[in-house]
């Protein structure tokens, strides 16, 4: 089964894809451009929401989890592109220490872990978990549904390198967001490849960074298909050090938050759309102690204030950079639940994607965390088989490659922010 | 429906599934490092033997057709295959010209030639099918059931690029198998890339350096993973110049057949192997005027002279090099058809693979020229998902996957082999 958009299936959506669809071949062609300059992550996945009329990625994950969530049929490209991957990195490589979560206690978790080293067993790979979690100070199995199981072994530490007992890894794969800050045990391992980089922590990356890679990409890549960028591209801004406690502030806020609902509200007259335009609030940094929040009015600013007023309390004081979001609806529905699709590369393929599906949630308003609650439903069709000729809107397969090329666009921006950030980069300038 | 081995499951052949199985880790990698010494071919089908007791590759074919018998689930990974491939060769490549077969006379050889266009449109090229074929002297458009429609046009030579009207390629892509010799408009075409390049021409290309190749990467390959080469490997002999009218000439083939048949009963002893052993004869280089031969008794050669007779008479009385291989039974069955796996690779990657069945063929004797009629089926599963824990020979993933490590091995003897016979290559001795 395949999710339905609730709104028509005329407007700007179907030219995007008939865009998208007609350009395959420069489309490719200017992705395999893109990654002779730039370095593919190694495995990323993007989420992406479709408001019937424009298309966003609205996060994308440098430590993806919910490979569990991919079919069978996509497993074979899995496997292929993580061949390709490790290729290039490393093609001596013999063992991958994978380091998952600390907070590893789901069993949806664990399958997810089982599907990474099957994937990289069957890329050619000697596969160990190795947790960096204080709890898990010896080998600790947990039994999964079928028969398999997954062992967490405790790293072992020595000078320039990380392992496990018996295990030498000459490549470590982080499955582990590094959210609350890097730690000192996964710094200077010189002799071993450490992907993502720790630079990719969540810890370290600014929403902004992103956000202007992105929009570099997506623009350039509007060029070259002819079509407006902002289908793509949500209007964004930053707000440095937003004190809540300083009138002036809080008036600088209310004004950027109205002038964003103005230009959004402009965009949709242009294109004809009837929707209501809501903006949405984010710490620039990942801190958790401020959460996304939509707005719809620049008047009504209330909550934002209190959620602000605790976030800076958290901070010891410390005011926050905001980033400003024109916000995505989302229009995708199955069976009347939202359907937001997320997209999994490994390096620079697409090798498949699901709904995540949303459960027992006020579906009414702007929908802003939808990890909240959701059951997964595989995409139906390849992401990779578009079929020239089918009416725009009517093709699930047509679709999926749309979201694929839209994952890419997020994933190449991610791969700039990386390059941006590299703290081992020289920079010429 | 996954065919069956008429053969009882036990034996040679489920050990060597157990062994291919138990170092799927150590054999990709294996081949991860010899595709860093070695050129993958730019595509290939291997026609893979399985006599129950042991596995061959019995033909490789570096221009291979019939891509629509691949399923639609394994066109995917044929499309990533294809990009990586591109992105070796000639990332910047944006028009592609494909040669087709001269006597393109067959629907289902036009519904191969879209297959491969909609392979690479969907990696990024323009397509073009440019003919070489004296009878092509405009645009020939044949429609496909579906509504589809291959176009072919004459191709366009100048002094150093061919290419067809309002189309100049970078990379030319034979499907062309120059079985009647290289002409010369495939010649210096020194500002393209062609491939696979001149010099894998059926009509230039020897068995007998194909088969060094393959005896040097399998006798590697059996140490690897701790098993007898020749499970993989049929024996073989050559008989240099053999000229049938003198008498020297045919006791020397007489005692090589003999001794070979010989060699295999005393190996079928070792195995326990019940099978009557046989002998295949055939020109070493690939002329078709004298065609494989199978022989199960030295005494009765009376057909081989009858046939070397006429072929020898074709070459104006020059005596043929032959070409003695250990005779591989056939033993996969479709409801009592003879059924043989052919495994499709782009690049190094293994896409996937069908089975001939064969029909309205005496299927007693050894089957020397399985081509002769059969009806594709595709395979039920994937090439790239072994099941471990599965008991040998029970699961057609562990299957297919073996089948596709040997088509590998084929395909990377022929990498040896082009580079061993390069006229352009420097040789260091």
């Amino acid at each position: 089964m395949v999710p339905h958009l609730v709104t028509a299936l005329t407007g700007p959506i179907n030219e995007l894809e008939q865009r998208i669809l007609d350009s395959m071949p420069p489309i490719e062609r200017w992705f395999r451009l893109e990654w002779m300059e730039h370095t593919p992550l190694f495995y990323t996945s993007v989420d992406v929401r479709n408001a019937g009329f424009k298309l966003a990625p609205v996060s994308n994950n440098l430590f993806p989890g919910g490979w569990n969530n991919l079919t069978p049929a996509m497993l074979p490209l899995a496997v292929q592109a993580a061949m390709a991957a490790i290729e290039k990195i490393c093609p001596e490589a013999r063992n991958l220490l994978i380091i998952p979560q600390n907070q590893a206690h789901s069993m949806a978790y664990w399958q997810n872990l089982a599907q990474l080293r099957s994937i990289f067993r069957m890329a050619g790979l000697n596969v160990c978990m190795g947790s960096i979690s204080p709890d898990i100070k010896q080998s600790t199995t947990m039994e999964l549904p079928g028969g398999e199981s997954i062992t967490l072994e405790p790293v072992v530490r020595s000078q320039y390198r990380l392992g496990a007992k018996h295990f030498d890894p000459c490549t470590i794969l982080l499955n582990h967001d590094l959210q609350t800050g890097v730690p000192g045990i996964l710094e200077d391992l010189h002799e071993q490849y450490l992907l993502p980089p720790l630079h990719a922590a969540s810890s370290v990356r600014l929403k902004s960074t992103y956000l202007r890679c992105y929009e570099e990409v997506v623009k350039r890549f509007g060029k070259l298909i002819g079509v407006d960028a902002w289908l793509m591209n949500p209007l964004w801004d930053t707000l440095p050090l937003v004190n809540v406690d300083i009138a002036t502030d809080q008036d600088r806020l209310r004004d950027a938050v109205d002038a964003m609902l103005t230009k959004v509200r402009k965009r949709y007259k242009e294109y004809g759309i009837k929707e209501k335009a809501f903006v949405v609030l984010k710490a620039d940094n990942h801190d958790r102690s401020f959460r996304a929040m939509a707005v719809r009015d620049a008047k009504e600013l209330g909550p934002v204030w209190e959620r602000l007023r605790a976030a800076q309390k958290a901070a010891f004081g410390e005011p926050l950079t905001l980033v400003l979001q024109e916000g995505v609806h989302t229009h995708e529905r199955v069976n009347d639940a939202v359907a937001e699709p997320v997209v999994y590369l490994m390096d620079r393929y697409v090798v498949g994607g699901f709904y995540r599906v949303l459960t027992a949630q006020d579906q009414e308003g702007p929908v802003v965390d939808p990890h909240a609650n959701f059951v997964p439903l595989a995409f139906a069709d390849s992401t990779q088989l578009p079929q020239p000729g089918m009416a725009p809107g009517a093709s699930a397969p047509n679709r999926f490659y749309m979201y694929g090329v839209v994952a890419r666009l997020a994933m190449l921006a991610a791969a700039y922010e990386l390059e941006a950030t590299d703290p081992q980069a020289e920079h010429y300038e």
